[in-house]
C-alpha cells in the first residue's frame, strides 16, 4: 500500500521523454522535477518559505546523515521529516548506501563521476581513517561525526526510512565506483538487486504510513549489466525506479536510454546526483522524471552562479563594481531585489547572507529550468529550446 | 538642511520618557524604537524581507568597516547604502570611531562595560598587533582586514557617511576605556566636542543629501563630565545626539538621565550599543528614543535565545526532544513555524539556517519588546508592565 499516483499527461514522441505528475498525500510534483537536497532536513541556509518561494516541488534529505543526527527516533517522535522542517511538500529519503560507501571508503577521488549523489554536508574536516566493509549481509561504516562504527543492512535502511517518515523511499544499494573491474560491477550489482528484494520485502511487511518504495538500477557503464539490472529491478514490485551510479557525460545517451527502455513505463524514475543543465535535457529526453543534486548548493557557496550565458564566479573582479542584477531576466528574489555588486561584497566580506542569496539564485534557476524543459515538450518544441537553450549556455 | 522631522507624542510623565515620531525620507520611526544592526550593509544571515517581517523599522551600519569593505565609493555609487542592501526603510550609520579605537587598541579586556557598541563583523581571527594612535586631528589606525593603516578625522569620517548616504549619521567621537583616568576622560571628552564642532562644521558645507547628524554626548562615568558634554554638545546644532561610552547597569538611571535633562527635549537621543531588556526599560524610561546592540543577533548564532522567562541555551540537551515552540507565545516566523527539537538540530549540525532562524527570533523580541513598551507608555502603564516584565525575565 501507498498513496503515490502517477500519471503521464504527455510523451515527448521519441519513445522515452515524457511529462506527468507524481501525486503524493503531501502534494503533486509536476514532471519533470528537479527536487532540491535538504541532507540533513535543511536545505542549506534556507527557511522552508524560502524554498517554497523558489519555486521546488519536493526536497530530498539523507538517510545516513538524518540517521547519525538527529537519529530516526527525533524524526519519527516529530511525526515525520515533514513536520520536523516545516516543509509542508512531498519528501524523498535517499537509501544512505551511497554515504555509507563514499564516506566510509576512498571513493571520491576519481575524475570522471558527474553524479553528485553526495549528500550536501562538509564533511571534509574530518581526518579520520576512512572505511566501509561490504558483507553480504550489509555495510560496516563509521561515522563521519565521531568515527563511532554502525552497520547498515536493506532492512536497517527501509526501517530508518520508515521512521524519517518521507513520501518516497529508496532501496539499500551498493554505488560502485567506475574505476571498478568489470567482475566487481558483477558481483556488487547482483547483490544490490538481492538487497533490493529484501528493502522490498521488509517494506511491504511494514510500511505503516503508505510510504513509495523505489528500487535503485545499478550495474556501472556496462550496457549488458544496465540492461540486466533495469530487467530484475525493473520487474520487482516497485513504486518508481531510482538510476544510481557515475556517469560520464554520454552515459545519459546511452545507460540512461537502456534503462529507461527496459523499466515499466508507467512508473516514476528518478536519476539520482544529477543536476548540469546538459544533463537534466539528455535525462529528460531520455526518460527520467525527477533528479537531484548537491551542485547548485553547493557551487552557490562558493560563489559560482548559473546564468543563461553559463556560470558564472562572483568573485570575478569585475562584478565588484556591477550594478545589475547577476541575470537580467531572473525572477529569483535575488535577482529581483540585489546587484551583483552586493552579492560580490557579501561574498568578499564572507557575510552569511551571500550563501543565502546564491542558493537561492541557483536552485530557482535550476528547478525552473526543467520546468521550461516541461512547457517546451507541452507544447512541442523541446528539442528547439533544447539547442537554444544549450547553446547560449556552453557557447 | 536634512529631511529628518522628530514629533513627540506623548510623555512617560517622569519628566524624563516619551514616545515619538522620527520622520525620514525613507520612512517614519516611532519611537521609542530598536534599530538593528547591519555593520556590513547586511543584518547578518537575513534577507531584507525577513528584517522587515521581522518588524524592524530601521538598520545602523558601520562606517568604519563599510570604509574598508567594499568602499564608501561603492556605496556611492550604488546611490547609498538603501539601495545597495535594498533596504526601503530608514538607515543609520555610527561614525567608526569607537571601531578605529576598540579594533585598533586594547579596548575589549574590561569587564563592566555592558554597552555593546561594537560593529556586528567577526574580527577575532586576526591577530595582528592592535594599533591605535590619537592625535588632535584624528585618529590613526590599522585595519582588520589586512593590518594596512588608516587616517580618520571628523571630516573623512562625514564624507564616508555622506558617501554611504544613510539618513541618519553620527559625528566623529573618541570612545574611551572605562578604566581611564579622569584626566584621560576630560582630555579625550574635550577633544571629542572639537571634533563635534568639526563634523558639524564639514557638514554643513557638505550636505547634499539632506541628511541629519547627530551630536554624541561623552564624559565616562562622571558626573560633571556627562552633564558639562551634554551641555557642549546640546548647544551645538546637531539635529540629534547619540550617547556614547561603557555604561554599567545603574549608568542607564544615573548618566543616562543626567544627560538627557540637558539636551535639548525636542530632539531625538540615540543611546549607542545598548540592548538588554532591562537596560532598554531603562533607557525608555530616563528619555531615551532609539536604542542599537549587535548582542541580539551575536548571542543568537551562539544558541542564546530570548524568551519571557528569561535567555535559554537551544544547545541544552533538554531540547533534543522538545518539539514545542521556543517561546509558546512568540509570533516571530521561527516560532510560528519551528520547534526547539529542530532548532537544536541545526545548531548541533552547525546548519546555517540556524543562525539565521535564531537572528529572526532574537531580533522580533527585543524590537517588539520595544514596541510594547511604546504602547505601555501610550496606554499609561509603562511602570506596571515593566515591573511585570522583568520580574518574569530576571527570575
Amino acid at each position: 500500500m501507498h498513496d503515490m499516483k502517477f500519471l503521464i499527461e504527455k510523451e515527448l514522441g521519441n519513445g522515452r521523454g515524457r511529462i506527468g505528475n507524481i501525486e503524493t498525500k503531501h502534494g503533486n510534483i509536476q514532471t519533470p522535477a528537479f527536487i532540491v537536497v535538504g541532507t540533513k532536513a535543511t536545505v542549506k541556509s534556507l527557511t522552508t518559505e524560502q524554498i517554497n518561494t523558489l519555486g521546488a516541488q519536493a526536497v530530498l534529505a539523507n538517510t545516513y546523515h538524518l540517521y547519525l543526527q538527529p537519529g530516526d527516533k527525533i524524526l519519527k517522535k516529530a511525526g515525520g521529516i515533514q513536520n520536523f522542517m516545516n516543509w509542508q511538500g512531498p519528501t524523498f529519503t535517499d537509501s544512505g548506501g551511497f554515504q555509507a560507501f563514499s564516506l566510509g571508503a576512498a571513493f571520491n577521488n576519481n575524475a570522471s563521476k558527474i553524479a553528485d549523489r553526495d549528500s550536501d554536508a562538509d564533511t571534509t574536516e574530518h581526518n579520520q581513517e576512512k572505511f566501509a566493509k561490504v558483507t553480504e549481509d550489509g555495510v560496516e561504516f563509521r561515522s563521519v561525526l565521531d568515527g563511532s562504527t554502525h552497520f547498515f543492512t536493506p532492512e536497517k535502511s527501509i526501517e530508518i526510512q520508515h521512521g524519517i517518515g518521507a513520501d518516497i523511499i529508496f532501496a539499500f544499494d551498493e554505488c560502485t565506483s567506475p574505476h571498478a573491474s568489470y567482475e566487481y560491477q558483477i558481483e556488487a550489482m547482483n547483490r544490490t538487486h538481492r538487497w533490493a528484494k529484501r528493502s522490498l520485502d521488509y517494506h511491504k511487511n511494514n510500511n505503516k504510513n503508505d510510504q513509495a518504495l523505489f528500487g535503485i538500477v545499478q550495474g556501472g557503464r556496462y550496457e549488458d549489466l544496465r540492461k540486466q539490472s533495469a530487467k530484475t529491478i525493473g520487474e520487482m514490485d516497485f513504486d518508481g525506479f531510482g538510476i544510481g551510479g557515475s556517469f560520464d557525460k554520454e552515459d545519459i545517451y546511452t545507460a540512461v536510454g537502456w534503462v529507461n527502455d527496459i523499466l515499466p513505463k508507467e512508473k516514476p524514475r528518478h536519476l539520482l546526483g544529477i543536476g548540469e543543465p546538459v544533463d537534466l535535457f539528455g535525462g529528460i529526453e531520455n526518460g527520467i522524471d525527477t533528479f537531484d543534486c548537491v551542485t547548485p548548493t553547493r557551487i552557490a557557496r562558493n560563489g559560482s552562479l548559473y546564468t543563461r550565458d553559463g556560470r558564472i564566479n562572483i568573485l570575478n573582479e569585475k562584478y565588484i563594481e556591477d550594478f545589475a542584477k547577476v541575470d537580467s531576466k531572473c525572477e529569483c528574489y535575488t535577482c529581483k531585489n540585489y546587484t551583483s555588486a552586493y552579492l560580490s561584497h557579501l561574498f568578499r566580506s564572507k557575510e552569511m547572507l551571500a550563501a543565502t542569496l546564491a542558493s537561492i539564485h541557483n536552485l530557482y534557476f535550476i528547478v525552473n529550468l526543467v520546468k521550461e524543459i516541461r512547457i517546451s515538450i507541452e507544447q512541442g518544441n523541446f528539442f528547439e529550446f533544447k539547442k537554444e537553450f544549450l547553446e547560449k549556455y556552453y557557447k
